[in-house]
């Protein structure tokens, strides 16, 4: 009977169109973002390095998973290296062509693979792929493979609900603090620390006692989250220790100067002394 | 300067607090979901039936990608079969002891393997899973594989902002119809068909000639957006097209029956007789 009481609107008198419409004035692209369509937006390509990697990323949540995990194939065998780009998302340079034949739906991080012609977007997808080509951080017994696999791909569908595309955004850059739509985020995050915190009951590492790219895919995100104390952080003593095992990690500390943010960042990678 | 000018709040006066609080009068459970913590709610083991495959699910969006899954290996190998269990999340059933063994994030759908000991939640790694074991509908090639997962991930990560927990909460179960975030899901969701209906440009299917679990992971929650006069699916030709190829498979019209809605749904899956 939704007829005989509708919902009240915010704003009053707002109802939600038959066919829905792009309004030019109210609705301002951010650097080429928030438009309804897809694809190129200029035309130049992406540089190209003389490893078989090329990173085009950026250091923030979703990004460093591909630099440490990188970080980690350089640590672990003597003769892999890679070059790293930085794409910076407050400029549009997601919208280029080049970038968006690395990953049509223009967001970091994605990858290029010049041995096999391999374009690869979605963390969680080249996390996989570089585990899976260089033998690495994923079990590959079908059953432990299994777990891994099934933390990986929960934090992409988390990922959403705690990040910009919801919690972070409502409690951040909404035009106005609506309270229904925080807690509604907040109830969720809270819930999916939960989650984390009871499966490191007892573990040192997300798929037990192998460090693997379950832990690389949440650990930048979660981190941030258990620190703060509006999230009531500390009350997760689980991930609060996995947090700081994992930060102790050299490949982790180096991931996160690559393509990052702080003043011994490094916007461009191309051999390890970059980041000695 | 967020201090000298404040943002406007809904409702006016609310001030996001320092730490949040769970309020037990706002912010009821429904049935078992929407509060801060995760596990078990109730003490009940799962039912288990012959074959090696168990699938605990309903014919959501994200259920139907293992049901469709599981048939496709039905059809495409003879020795193949499995056990189906509906999971009335209307109930709360994903919060008993037993469902929460096989998914910590109490989410449908999830899996357990008799002959492994490996369960496995998050559609998409229950389709990577199944697709590993049985050596089906995704490329072994290391980059065509690749194309594959990204395109697997990428519907992860885009769920959460055309389903539940964007446009459709928001343009259906929030409390009120707040203009700003239904034109914020409306754009994502519209660039999200934007990107699905370029990638199908002048292919067959997501990852090019071959049918592979990226489509089966795509194609229930975009066929239900494209149907839509709102977000003007029409005007997406090539996912129209994609879409009508897909479900005309018989695994695919089998899979949406088994733990589905309709007036043929079959409940409880044993053997190939229960789809006849
Ligand atoms: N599910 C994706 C998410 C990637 C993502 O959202 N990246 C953000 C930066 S953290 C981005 O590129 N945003 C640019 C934009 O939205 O225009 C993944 O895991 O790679
Ligand atoms: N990313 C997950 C999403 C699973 C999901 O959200 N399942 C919903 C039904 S479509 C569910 O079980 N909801 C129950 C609840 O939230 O309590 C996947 O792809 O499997």
């Amino acid at each position: 009977m939704a007829h005989m009481n509708p919902k009240p609107s915010i704003p009053e008198g707002y109802t939600i169109p038959q066919v829905w419409k792009y309004n030019e004035e109210t609705m301002k692209p951010v650097h080429g973002s928030n438009i309804p369509k897809s694809g190129p937006q200029s035309d130049k390509e992406l540089p190209r390095g003389s490893h078989d990697i090329q990173l085009y990323g950026l250091g923030t949540g979703n990004g460093v998973k591909a630099s440490i995990m990188l970080e980690e194939l350089v640590e672990m065998d003597e003769t892999f290296d890679y070059d790293a780009y930085t794409i910076n998302i407050m400029k549009g340079d997601q919208f280029t062509s080049g970038f968006v034949a690395v990953n049509p739906n223009s967001k970091i991080p994605a990858i290029f693979d010049q041995s096999t012609g391999a374009r690869v977007f979605e963390s969680g997808a080249i996390l996989v792929y570089l585990a899976e080509k260089y033998g690495k951080l994923m079990p590959t017994d079908l059953a432990k493979k299994a777990e891994c696999l099934s933390w990986v791909f929960f934090q992409v569908g988390a990922g959403p609900y705690y990040g910009g595309g919801g919690l972070s955004h409502f409690k951040g850059r909404a035009p106005k603090n609506w309270e229904y739509a925080i807690d509604r985020y907040t109830i969720e995050t809270k819930r999916i620390l939960d989650v984390l915190d009871k499966a490191l009951e007892g573990k040192q590492y997300l798929c037990g006692d192998e460090y693997t790219i379950a832990d690389i895919m949440h650990w930048k995100w979660t981190s941030g989250l258990i620190s703060q104390e509006y999230l009531d952080g500390a009350s997760y003593s689980n991930l609060q220790r996995w947090s700081k095992t994992v930060a102790e990690r050299p490949a982790v500390k180096r991931g996160e100067r690559v393509l990052g943010w702080g003043s011994d960042a490094i916007p461009e990678r191309h051999s390890r002394a970059d980041t000695n």
